[in-house]
C-alpha cells in the first residue's frame, strides 16, 4: 500500500502497549514498515535524534520526519491512509473516540499499572479504586461488540492496555482488577478483541513479558523489605 | 454564521484557561454561542447531566450534543466550522500541533500551577525545575510570530494558560518563573498573543482573577502553619 519512495518506520520496543497501538492500526491499515527494536536501557542515537524530548518509544518515522504519542500517531496514521479509517467519519463520534481514549490515558493505564506496582498497602488501594471506577465507567460505555461497533476503532485499539496488559500485570500480583464477574462486557469484548486476527498477530508473546514485570514486582517487594 | 436551528452553547466558568480555549477557538471561528455561567460550587443540573464523569467545565453543547475535554473541543470545532481553520491542514503540521498541545497540558499547566501552590519548599523547587525545562523546550520550538506562523492555531490557543494565567499566579508567589529574561521568544509571543483582538476580548479580567488565586494562596499558607 505504499509506494516505493516511502520510508515508513517504527521505532518500538516489544512489550510496550503503547508501540502496539501502532503496530495494530498499522496493519489494520495493511501498511508495510520497518520495525526498529529499541533497546530501552541503551538508547539509540535514532531514537535520540527523533524523539529528544520523551526519549520513548514509540516514534513513528515517515519519509524521514518522526511522530510522537501514540494516540498522535494513530490520528496521522489515520490522515495519511485512508483504508480501513480507525477515527469515525461524523464529527460528533470522532469527539467521542478522542475522548474515551483519553480517558484510557488519563484514568486507567497509570491507576491500573500502580495497582500492581506500588508496595504502600494504603496508596495501593487507592490505585485499584480509581482503577475499578474507571472500568466502570468503561464498562457502562460499551454499546457493541466492539467500541467501534462491528469494526475494531481508535478506541479499541487505545483500549489494548485493558484487553492484554492488565490481565498481564494483575496475575502477577494475585490481584482482581480486571475479571469477567467484575466487567462481563468489558471482558467480552477484550476476549473479542485479542482473538481478532490483526490484533492477535500484533501481541507480543506473554511469557517473556509476563517473566519482565514478576522480576519487576519481586524487585520491589525485594526493596521494600 | 450559525443556522437558526442550531443551539451552541458553552457550559464554563469564568476565569478557567480550559474555558477561554474554547471561547478563543469560538471567536476565531465569529460562531455564535450561549455562554452558561456554572458556579463551580453549586454545580447545575445541566453540567452534572453532560458531565457526569469529570462534572467539569467546559462543556460544549452542540445541538443537545455534549463534548468534553478542551482539546477535544477545539479538534471538533475545527471539523464543524470549516472558516478560519485553527489545525493545520498538513497532517504531520496538525501531528505536531497536537503533540505541542499535549506538551502544554502534560508538561507545563500543572507543574507551573504548582510552583505557585506547594508549600513544601523541596516539593515546589522541583515544580520549578520542572516547569522551567518544559518552558525552555518550548521557548526552542517557537519559530514565528505565533506557533501556527503568522496567524493564531490550536497551540496558541492551548498555550493561553502561559500566556495569561502563569504571569499572574507567579505574582502572587514572587516567583519569576516566565520571565523576558528567561524565555524571550515565548514572552514576545505572549505579548503579541495577548494583544490580538480575539484573544483579548476572551480574557478574564485580571483583578478579580488575581484576587481569588491571592486568597487561595494565602489559605494554603495560613493552613500550612
Amino acid at each position: 500500500m505504499t509506494t516505493n519512495q516511502e520510508e515508513v518506520k517504527l521505532l518500538g520496543a516489544t512489550g510496550s502497549p503503547f508501540v502496539c497501538r501502532v503496530q495494530i492500526a498499522l496493519k489494520l491499515k495493511e501498511i508495510e514498515y520497518k520495525f526498529v527494536e529499541e533497546n530501552l536501557v541503551n538508547k539509540s542515537e535514532l531514537l535520540l535524534k527523533y524523539n529528544p524530548i520523551y526519549k520513548k518509544v514509540p516514534v513513528f518515522v515517515h519519509n524521514d520526519k518522526p511522530i510522537i504519542e501514540s494516540l498522535v500517531i494513530l490520528e496521522y496514521i489515520d490522515e495519511i491512509w485512508k483504508q480501513n479509517p480507525i477515527l469515525p467519519s461524523d464529527p460528533y463520534q470522532r469527539s467521542l473516540a478522542r475522548f474515551w481514549s483519553k480517558f484510557i490515558d488519563d484514568k486507567i493505564v497509570l491507576a491500573s499499572s500502580k495497582s500492581v506496582f506500588t508496595i504502600d498497602e494504603k496508596e495501593r488501594e487507592k490505585h485499584i479504586e480509581e482503577s475499578t471506577e474507571a472500568l466502570q465507567i468503561l464498562e457502562n460505555e460499551l454499546k457493541g461488540k466492539f467500541f467501534g461497533g462491528e469494526e475494531i476503532n481508535f478506541v479499541d485499539i487505545a483500549a489494548v492496555f485493558i484487553a492484554f496488559w492488565i490481565p498481564l500485570v494483575q496475575d502477577i500480583a494475585d490481584l482482581q482488577l480486571f475479571t469477567d464477574e467484575k466487567f462481563p462486557k468489558l471482558y467480552n469484548w477484550s476476549q473479542e478483541f485479542l482473538n481478532h486476527p490483526v490484533v492477535k498477530q500484533n501481541l507480543p508473546p506473554r511469557d517473556p513479558l509476563f517473566a519482565f514485570f514478576k522480576a519487576r514486582y519481586d524487585g520491589l517487594l525485594a526493596a521494600s523489605k
